[in-house]
């Protein structure tokens, strides 16, 4: 397909699941001394990724989590943040200097960091006390690769925990991801290009997700359509949109639903019944469409991030090629100082 | 002033007040039978209205806390929300669907509901524990009415936890609010009716916040300019502008900068030297610019949030005005069925 390499895709997919076992080895370690909760910090697409994890623990654990942004954590001294507390952080280039930021102002109080970085050596290593690589991962690769290694520290943390009775399931399922996931970006190919065709001059896009693709969501719109094409869009969860956002409603203004299997789904469900009424412009990118083969039934919401994700990048890739602006374009972003 | 009754306000505010007696009450009460963790919840508004709460929580307290949308955690039903758990929540008309089945919920789970309502009696106050009403409350009140008594259960909870020194001056300054705000109002006017007559036709506005004031650049993006002003928005929060949204800058795109006395400030002052490079239309709106007469200086950032809620009305105001649109119109909330 076009806009990326398929066996490379592959290749950094096997590479996230191969470090699992050094995942689980560590986590182990610090379930054994103890820990008192677990942080979720990133920044932007980073930030976006950590969401459907924090949903993980919130509809599945008791273990306390917090969701940062690293530039805000750095300024705001989280309290709860100490030397019981595990940072769980990430970063491709390993030179986001928020994140690297973060990360040192959490192990100056103890914490212990682990992080998931394209080549281990980098800025964000030397701050981290874990650190996972996958040196082929490129910005095309970086989401998937980047959930299946969240979802793998997390599960294992609940598991350790007393909980999740479905990590082997679960584990099971982030493991055919190569082959699913693969089959999700080829599906969804056409339906990709239509949407791109039919969307390309569309000057904004209201976004709306919910649960385990919320990050999905905030993501596709800050970092595809907003940093790669220039496009307007707000964002908003599908809670939330009945409580002010609903009044933008109008013939005129095209909506992206961002569905996912998990119990949120209903939320989506309704702003689908109500914008429909309204307008034509509603195109709704569906994890249920696809066929997972060797995902058990029982776990299928919980990989509905991955799913979203890789039928996303068709989108993008599409638009980028129709639109005639290239993905990695930037007019600021390491571009300008500031 | 135009746009609302200084009597009912100062009245509103001071019934907040008079509520910190039986609030500190039912708070000791529920401290001595112990508790776990406390959730903030809200749909809209009083979903937004609870940020600068878990700002507060997360920067002086080690009280575990989580921020919740109501109608998304009755479909999530958090594992950490239970019988130990205590809920705070309000609704002015205390017939907001979603937030009352969340109460409902977490009642269910013998988890005590704390609820800030306009008149007792109402269909929230039947499935809360603890109820604080505010009669005159009408919708132009409420956000400073709401944050009075938010805090007041906040800061008591962590005072009775051991920490937050900061008590009683804290509870002083909210004491102090009725004047203060009333001159904060009176001192933006002039500023609020000179922004109104340059934007009121500006189609789309860029809103930037952080920490404490993040709640108020959320709702006032999705509650005032969407929801009546039917005005396009999109808001991000200031650390992750860089992040994405940063590419979107251009000479044409309006920008509304909320500036705290937080310790997140340096995050929108970064954002602010960076659009001034690019566009004339940069509205920084700053708590600092008003003298807060009586607020000790150690509290002043405490209390940005109240000061920016009740800058903000006179935006409100005046933009309807000048447009001739109604604050209170609807095309669809409480208008039409979905």
């Amino acid at each position: 397909m076009v806009g990326y390499d398929e066996a490379i895709y592959r290749e950094v997919l096997e590479k996230a699941i191969d470090n699992i076992d050094e995942i689980n080895a560590a986590v182990d370690g610090i379930c054994e001394k103890g820990y008192k909760n677990l942080y979720l910090v990133g920044s932007g697409g980073t930030y976006s990724m950590a969401s459907p994890v924090t949903y993980l623990l919130k509809t599945h654990s008791s273990i306390p989590w917090y969701w940062e942004i690293a530039a805000e954590l750095v300024k705001a001294k989280p309290v709860s943040l100490g030397k019981d507390s595990v940072v769980i952080t990430a970063s491709l280039s390993g030179t986001t200097v928020e994140t690297i930021e973060a990360a040192k102002y959490a192990q100056s109080l103890g914490a212990k960091v682990i992080s998931l970085v394209g080549e281990d050596g980098c800025p964000l290593s030397e701050c981290s006390d874990y650190v996972f690589e996958n040196k082929k991962a490129s910005n095309d690769n970086l989401v998937e690769e980047i959930y299946i290694q969240y979802f793998a520290i997390a599960a294992r943390f609940m598991k350790n925990n007393g909980e999740f009775p479905e990590y082997d399931s679960f584990m099971g399922a982030l493991k055919k991801m190569p082959d699913v996931l693969q089959g999700v970006r080829e599906q969804q190919d056409a339906a990709a290009l239509e949407f791109a065709t039919r969307h390309k001059d569309t000057p904004f896009h209201m976004c709306v997700g919910s649960g385990n693709v919320w990050g999905e969501t905030y993501c596709f719109a800050m970092c595809v359509l907003e940093e790669m094409q220039w496009i307007a869009t707000k964002s908003i969860h599908a809670a939330e949109f009945f409580h002010g956002t609903i009044e933008m409603t109008d013939p005129e203004m095209s909506f992206m639903l961002f569905k996912s299997e998990d119990e949120t789904r209903p939320l989506v469900d309704r702003v689908e019944r109500f914008v429909r009424q309204h307008t034509d412009k509603v195109q709704v990118w569906d994890t249920r469409d696809f066929k997972l083969e060797g995902v058990e039934e029982s776990v299928r919401p919980l990989v509905s991030p991955l799913v979203m994700s890789a039928m996303l990048e068709r989108v993008s890739t599409h638009l980028s090629i129709l639109r005639d602006h290239d993905l990695d374009i930037r007019r600021y972003y390491r571009v300008v100082e500031y």
